[in-house]
C-alpha cells in the first residue's frame, strides 16, 4: 500500500473564508479525502475497517501553507503513504492548482478499537495479506 | 418547556465565506446551539437523552436571511419552543446583532431510537414529569 | 436556464456527526454545490458573476430530511431551477442514494452588488441573452 | 503581547464526526478562536488589523491529538504567544477537558496585505507602541 494517488477536489463556497481563500482548517479535510480515495483506488474501503470494529484516528498532523486556494479552483490532492507499521500509517499530502504547490502536509494515523485501545492494522490494509502484484 | 432562551455566539473566522459574511448553512448550527442551551437553562441536557438511547433528529428546517453577520460579531440567538407533541418538538429561532434581526428560522425535531424508529419523548423533556414551579 | 442537473457527491467523514449521519446543515452545502454545477453544465460560471461585481445571496432556504446519509455514501444531487425573475432565482433540490430520496429542499437567491443593493440578474444568467437552442 | 490566555469552548454537535468525537480539523478552528480571544483580552481586535488593510495568514500549523473531545464537553483553550518577529507570530495551544490535556498544537502566522505581500506587523500588535504596564 506504499502507493501514490491523485484525486481532484473542486473548492466549495462554504470552504472559503472572509479573506477570500479556503480556510486553513479545511485542508485537513482535503487530506482525509485524499487518503480515503487512495484506499479506494487500491480496491479497499475505510468503511470495511469500521465494520470490523477498527478505527483510524489522527495522532498528529502538520501543514504548510504556501498559497491559498480560491472558490471554484480545481485542486489536485496527491497522497503518498510514507510508512506503515503494525498500528500506524504515515501519509504525506501535496495540494496543487495546476502545477503550483499550494499546501503540503503529513498525518500519522493510529489503529484503535471502539474503546480506543491500540490495535494491529489488518493485513488487507498493511498489504501483508495481499497477493503479490 | 415552552420556554424562550437567549444565548450569545461570537462569529468565528472559519464560519465566514468569501462574500465576507457567515455562510448561510452555519445558521443551522447556531440554531442547534440555541436549542441545546435552552435545554441547559432548564436544567436538562441533550446528552442525557442519548444516554437513554434516544436521539433527536431534524425532520425539517426553514431559514430566512435578512442580513449577513460578519466575523467577530456578537450575536444573540433567541430560541423559542413553539410546540411539543409526543414525538416531535418545534422550535423557532431569531438571530440578532444588537436590535437588528439578521436571520430567523424554524425546525421540527423527531425523537427516534438508534434504529431510527419513532419514539415517545420522555416526560422530563415534554415537561409532564417535571414538578410544577 | 430552467434546467435540471444531476451531480454526484461522496460523503466525507468530516461531514458526519456523532449520530453517524451527515449533519443536517451540510445538505445546504450540497445544495450550493448542486446549483454551481448546474451553472457549469450550462457553460456558465458563478465566479464570472462575482467578477462583474454581482453576488448571489441566499434569501431563504427550506429542507426536509427523510433519511440520513452516511460516510462514504455516493449521493446524487438533482438540482432544478424553478423560477427566474429579474433579481431572484428559485431552485429545488433532491438528494438520492441510489433511488432512495434522502433529503429535499428549496432556496431563493437574490442578486446584489458589493454594498448589498438589489440588482438585476445579467442576461447570461436569466437566459435572455442566450441564443435559442 | 507574550501573554497566555484561557478561553472556554463548548463542543457543538456539528463539530463531532461519526466516531463520536470532535473531527480533528476543528481543533484548528478552536486554536483560531483562542488567539482571537487572547487579542481581545489584551484590548486588541483582529478586525482592526483588517480595517488597516493587513491580514494574518496561517503559514504553518501542527497538531498532536492525545484524546478526543465529545459533544457538549466544556473545553479550556490555553493560548500562549511564543514569539513575535517583524512579520510573524508564533502561538502554542493546549486544549484541556478539566485537567486532562486532549490536544496541543502550534501555528505560525504571517502578516500580509490584500495582495499577499509580506508586511510588518503594526506596533500595537507587536507591543512596541504600547505604553509600558
Amino acid at each position: 500500500m506504499l502507493a501514490e494517488n491523485e484525486f481532484e477536489i473542486r473548492v466549495r463556497y462554504q470552504e472559503t473564508d472572509a479573506q477570500g481563500h479556503v480556510h486553513h482548517a479545511n485542508y485537513l479535510t482535503y487530506f482525509e479525502t485524499g487518503r480515503t480515495e487512495q484506499l479506494r483506488a487500491l480496491g479497499l474501503n475505510y468503511r470495511d475497517l469500521e465494520d470490523q470494529g477498527l478505527y483510524l484516528v489522527v495522532v498528529n498532523a502538520a501543514c504548510q501553507y504556501h498559497k491559498g486556494a480560491r472558490y471554484d479552483d480545481l485542486l489536485r490532492v496527491v497522497t503518498t503513504t510514507n510508512r506503515i507499521r503494525s498500528a500506524t500509517i504515515e501519509h504525506q499530502y501535496r495540494i496543487f492548482r495546476g502545477d503550483e504547490l499550494l499546501v503540503e502536509g503529513t498525518t500519522r494515523l493510529g489503529c484503535v478499537d471502539a474503546e480506543g485501545t491500540v490495535k494491529r492494522l489488518p493485513g488487507w490494509i498493511t498489504g501483508e495479506d495481499l497477493p503479490e502484484n
